[in-house]
């Protein structure tokens, strides 16, 4: 087993940022920069394409650190980011260019694509989550959240239905084939987010899989508007949704 | 035209209640403790067989009032509250006990009882809100929201379509079949809530009614759980909902 080591650190607008490698997975996580209180761990898996530190994962990292207090990790998935792209990886994302220049339904491509990348991601972030918990500020009995749309939810509804240790979790934006059977394993509180006018997944599909969750306490945000239109207080939702379930309150708006 | 006039007024928890009656409809209009100044409306429909000042109108006033500071009106829906009953609403109420006593469906009585409420109440809703915004505190042009659900949406949809004073709007729990056609001309921002395991509307009939809305902001909140399950974050949301189109903003929690 590794264990975490970090690399570079920053601190910007109260939020301390600690670039971490665990063997061959680069990480980072963000902490709120006032101290080294225990508080609740959110675990984030970035969408297909992007990385740890892009825009859309630092955004929701900064609500989550400086309004929730909470601690947020990411790693870069399989083929991402600062991670090396096998020939498996360029063919399947060659096919992807493939079918959408062709106006093709990319659904397949992707389906069994993401599910090859979570079969090799669930073992890193079960590893990441071991040593993060080695850390004082997070501690090996604290609340852990998991929060991924996209390819997040592909790696993070296997992770979710196999790691007791996550106790709420907020997904969506993503096709039903090679999730619904774990879906149905998981009872955690979960939000679910999918796009009402969403041109690459069909919106039946989206509600199959929301309604494969075997959770009690389970919500749908459904939008109006396309793929990629999924509003941004969403995401101030689904950090009340952490709040709630992770146990910090939420600050208020300045 | 008739006028508004207050009869009893009372404040606690840094809320005013004053009752009103503007001929023969009473109602309430509650208001931030603090002051007269010029705030929101949100004008509260409330659920079939309650009334004005049900506890699920009055914590609803309570959120929307002191974490928001609007001003929060509702009015006795026709043959609910301090009205009397005619004797066509007794008929009805009698034939809904029936079908529910037999664990028939109850939806074609509710759907055609509450369609003969909301012919009624539309235009008592407009004369409402014509002799609210008389007031100095809340103003002619000041922004109005619509809070319902159940019976509320059944005469809500029917009047924000007709309204265009109203800019944004909560709905939820309540059968297609009336309301389709209205809802095909409401553009405001919506936000509609639905339970996911509905023992009274089937999952399809509520989604063919959010489907409906023109609006090109519209928001689906569904729920695991039955009908009367609706859960109370769902109120928590639709302060923030309220707050973010009426223009103030929600208090942090104490």
């Amino acid at each position: 087993m590794h264990s975490l080591h970090f690399t570079t650190e920053s601190s910007s607008d109260g939020m301390l940022a600690r670039d971490f490698a665990l063997g061959e997975v680069p990480g980072v996580l963000w902490s709120p920069a006032s101290g080294a209180d225990r508080a609740p761990l959110v675990l984030m898996g970035h969408g297909g394409g992007t990385h740890k530190k892009h825009p859309s994962m630092t955004d929701r990292a900064r609500l989550l650190v400086t309004e929730c207090g909470f601690h947020v990790a990411v790693i870069d998935a399989p083929g991402h980011g600062d991670r090396p792209r096998t020939a498996h990886d360029e063919q399947e994302v060659a096919a992807l260019r493939e079918v959408q220049a062709a106006g093709e339904p990319e659904g397949p491509i992707v389906v069994r694509y993401n599910a090859h990348l979570a079969q090799l991601a669930v073992p890193e972030w079960q590893a990441t989550l071991d040593a993060l918990q080695e850390l004082p500020e997070i501690g090996a009995d604290g609340p852990v959240g998991y929060f991924g749309i996209g390819l997040g939810t592909a790696i993070g509804v296997p992770l979710v239905a196999a790691e007791p240790r996550i106790t709420a979790a907020v997904f969506g934006l993503h096709w039903p084939d090679a999730l619904v059977e774990m879906a149905k394993r998981i009872t955690v509180p979960i939000e679910f987010g999918l796009q009402w006018d969403d041109e690459r997944i069909p919106r039946e599909a989206s509600l199959a899989l929301f309604d494969a969750f075997a959770s009690t306490e389970k919500t749908l945000h459904a939008n109006a508007g396309r793929h990629f239109d999924l509003p941004r207080f969403e995401f101030d939702s689904a950090a009340r949704f952490f709040a709630r379930h992770l146990g910090r309150t939420v600050a208020s708006p300045a």
